[in-house]
């Protein structure tokens, strides 16, 4: 049944979607897991760091009233080793021999590096200390971080250096916010299975695969992923399973205005519709809303099409339950070659980009047609081509995104 | 005992790296797990896509010769669902309902959208077509891309796009290089394990986490980590043993002056001594050598020196096993806070980086010294302080590299 739909703004599609109210759930899993998660909790330092003072280089301890009249000869009290302790008190002309890292004497109030001594005939109970230097060589315990200060941020995405820095206070687990868990539910008759031959009027599911990875790379966790033919009784029982277990349920296919636009019918019978047309190009039959408190975003079936609305709207949505912005970067940009096709709705067209002299230039890349995907792999951005009955001009400015992990 | 070592510039120690000469092998995975893998062959396109004259919109095909003097009834012979074909001829006055996506008949010409169209009083069979429009809405069949075409590139790291390019050429295998496998080897009597209390003289390996997700960020294989007393046979029979099953290992520790410069020893002996002195801080003991064809690579202890040392020399080495140049981006930019030190060696300073206006400008983050680790999380950016007597004033321009993944 042809049903009448009223087309929004992608501005007012995506607020509609940053509206929604998340659970931001937690919980604690092992650091050794968590490169990428996002802290729940600010981590406060346990201790001092250093946590004793430290040698910065390998070299000799001696006392600070000692450290003038070089060069002169020290006795040598024994040797300090990375990972060991010295609990002897330190006279006047006694030194002990330090290794970088390692926990300088007490009394000590200088490392003298091993460069600017020289060994006494030989003898390890002995050493010549041949100049001073300027530096102590001793980082003091608390120089980086003081006990209670917070070492890492609530909301901070970890990274490697991250983890180094609470694995340094002694920390092995963190409290994280959940990734949401998403099901991917592609619809169509037209789909084979992965190892079928292809056949007349048949494709395979090329969106499954895309939405899988790019819902990973953005946080999300894919823990259930089919292809349905279009049978409107199958349809609806997988979405309303697959909407009980999961924060998110991503559709592909089944939103044109059709005979078939099953899914579409589920989003006009839904608790809340969100929108069943936006102003733009490509995927403008992009559909979304809530069931039972289940967001689904309806994508369209076309590649393309798919691919854009994915960034547009799903990508931020992801990094949202994640407390964290969207990857993707918005500039100004400069279309660098022609695009001649006009529209009277807003064109998101897929582009590659350079940028030199502090300037974003855009390409588009090959066939921008919605079905296309030649170029899903080699666009690195999508441009703006606002909606107008001429051509946007080579060297006009415009909006443009850079995608992320590409 | 104390050796004298022979500094190397920067540029010096990458170019040694960067002759390495690499296996560059190869292996066959599924499409599925291949997300960021390299493809270590062209594709070429089995078959013209799309691979059959398909239906841009939902509504009705008719032949090219009944596209005028609307409006105008015609007789529905019947529907294609997607996925369907159709081998009856068409004839004139005649029209079949086609959904977005499916097998367009052979004789038809054009596809009239359903918004163009209205029911004759109720009846399946027949279709008043009230105008025309412009476009056919047909995709020809090869229109995108013609068989044999090359559909992506030997060489080309793959994305999600790139994954839904392939699958819609019944690709699900893909030959790509494989991942250099790498042992990290921690050395340090100082060194606790990750459960153990906090003690004087003692610290944790907070090395070890972030070298491991540094490796896997750059897209290496971590499968042997482990943490070592400084007790030079354990050191070198440890040593032996990961050289001899993998691509790299990375240690870090053992490479100061001092008496427990074992790592430092074995590199003296090897086959080849890349380096065992760059002049840059922090980390200007850091080592290279090849033995028995394995490389080892050796950082410095300091958290801040094996950070460091990591972007400088690994993660470029293990993109180029990967045929891929490192993600870490050099561009120009201005030191926009003061950082008074001065050194004899060139300074890969911890820094966050601002973009705007076309312009980078770099801030020094926090405590920089060798040993600190406290700025590795918030750190974006290493920018270059020239060796120098007077320190670089705010406002000055440098070298910047922006780290990948932060």
């Amino acid at each position: 049944m042809l049903t009448r739909r009223t087309p929004i703004s992608v501005a007012e599609a995506k607020e509609k979607i940053n509206a929604i109210p998340l659970k931001h759930e937690t919980e604690t899993i092992p650091l050794a897991a968590a490169n990428h998660r996002v802290l729940a909790e600010d981590i406060h330092a346990s201790y001092d760091y250093p946590h004793f003072r430290r040698a910065g280089m390998d070299g000799y301890a001696i006392l600070a009233s000692d450290d003038h009249d070089f060069p002169k000869e020290f006795t040598v009290l024994g040797e300090i080793q990375a990972g060991a302790t010295w609990d002897k008190p330190l006279h006047t002309g006694e030194a002990v021999r330090i290794m970088t890292g390692a926990y300088v004497p007490d009394d000590a109030g200088k490392v003298i590096r091993i460069e600017k001594t020289r060994p006494v005939n030989g003898e390890d109970s002995k050493v010549m200390i041949v100049t001073t230097e300027s530096k102590t060589n001793i980082t003091e315990a608390g120089t980086d971080v003081t006990k209670g200060d917070i070492i890492l941020n609530k909301n901070c995405e970890l990274n490697p250096g991250g983890l180094a820095v609470l694995t340094a206070f002694g920390v092995h687990e963190v409290k994280v916010y959940k990734k949401p868990r998403i099901a991917i539910i592609a619809t169509g008759t037209e789909l084979l299975s992965p190892t079928d031959q292809i056949a007349p009027g048949k494709i395979f599911n090329s969106n499954g695969i895309m939405l899988k990875n790019l819902v990973e790379e953005a946080g999300g966790i894919v823990d259930f992923e089919t292809q349905l033919p279009d049978e409107p009784a199958v349809i609806k029982q997988t979405l309303e399973e697959q909407m009980a277990t999961h924060d998110i349920v991503i559709t592909d296919g089944g939103v044109s205005v059709g005979d078939f636009d099953y899914i579409g019918d589920e989003a006009r019978k839904a608790d809340t519709l969100l929108f069943n047309k936006i102003k733009q190009r490509p995927g403008s039959v992009t559909t979304a809303f809530i069931q039972n408190n289940t967001f689904v975003m309806a994508l369209s079936g076309n590649p393309g099409a798919c691919f854009t609305g994915f960034y547009l709207y799903m990508e931020p949505l992801i990094r949202r339950y994640q407390h964290q912005p969207s990857r993707i970067k918005q500039v100004r940009a400069t279309l660098a070659a022609p695009y001649n096709k006009t529209n009277g709705f807003d064109r998101y067209l897929r582009c590659t980009y350079k940028f030199s002299n502090g300037k974003f230039a855009v390409y588009p890349n090959g066939i921008n047609r919605s079905g296309s995907l030649a170029n899903l792999q080699t666009t690195t951005c999508l441009a703006l081509i606002p909606h107008s009955t001429t051509p946007m001009a080579v060297g006009t400015e415009t909006d443009a995104w850079l995608l992320p992990f590409k």
